[in-house]
């Protein structure tokens, strides 16, 4: 399977033989999704992990008024998924959704957790990317805990332009969990 | 070392020889700490880990408004830290503090990624730490988004009760991110 953006996340991270990276990309699934496509939706147990080769997906909550609080957006080159329902095999509260037309790889929980005890080197490419994702969370809630919403957008520029720029007005600021109103003034502003 | 919980935490998980197990715990050194100590501060960048063998320690941020929100709290037989700032070494907002007094083990940083090369089985258990990191971060997170107070209490008096009996109503309240106020009148209503 040629997948060239897998490769290199894995190659950045771990050393495999020739054959162990065969194996591991043997068990990813090209899946071709539509822009808005939800991939996971909410009360499922999610036993997938996908890749991103092309497009963006997100992860998202519904909120008890009706609005979106997007937490997590994967671009090009990195994985995506409800990821604690993936991990302990209990329905997710979170959907995940393609945000544009994308081209994905698709692994199964089961292929994946096989994986762990096939390759040795597996167990630290996913404790690398676990570790990723705590220090992301745990930036995500610091920033809404301890920034405005101009010093938050003005982050994200910093940081992550890619949101911005490739996000419509209404994610962006399900994003930074502001209203599109209030994410308009700041564009405004700057 | 005498770490009985500790030794329990590790065999519980992964399998080590007696001699893998012997050069981890040689990592480790107790440390006797006094209610209410704080033990990372924000703005430092967290390079301990600790294990609780006997009292509780929690991990709290302190908000704009003044008030405390706790994230964590650890009672014996776990780990806990300003899990982010150790991985990334960036500086916390995180407070870590004592809420009894306690025995903990402290790793350094330094010792902890160590082990990951001296002992293969510690990068597996690291990993299902992070896993369970990852899932209650999640919950919590997802209980604050779903569920209105009384659901909140009803769930913690359901899945760890310890933390209502043994944490004054100031650290429950601000666990459930409810008022103190708020708090009283749950439990006069049960």
């Amino acid at each position: 399977m040629d997948a060239p953006l897998l490769t290199q996340y894995i190659t950045d991270r771990i050393r495999l033989t020739d054959d162990e990276l065969a194996l591991a990309l043997s068990r990813l699934r090209p899946r071709q999704v539509a822009k808005n496509e939800v991939l996971v939706g909410k009360g499922e147990v999610c036993r997938q992990l996908f890749f991103v080769e092309k497009g963006c997906i997100r992860t998202y909550y519904l909120q008890q008024n009706g609005s979106e609080a997007t937490r997590y957006i994967a671009f090009e080159g990195i994985f995506g998924t409800a990821l604690a329902s993936f991990i302990s095999e209990q329905p997710t509260l979170e959907y995940v959704q393609a945000l544009e037309p994308s081209e994905l790889l698709v692994i199964s929980r089961t292929d994946f957790y096989a994986l762990l005890d096939e390759i040795p080197a597996w167990e630290r490419l996913y404790r690398i990317s676990l570790e990723y994702a705590q220090v992301l969370n745990t930036w995500r809630l610091e920033s809404l805990i301890s920034m405005d919403a101009k010093a938050r957008h003005d982050h994200l520029m910093a940081t992550d332009p890619q949101i911005i720029r490739r996000c419509s007005n209404r994610i962006v600021a399900s994003y930074l969990g502001i209203t599109q109103e209030s994410l308009s003034r700041l564009k405004a502003q700057r």
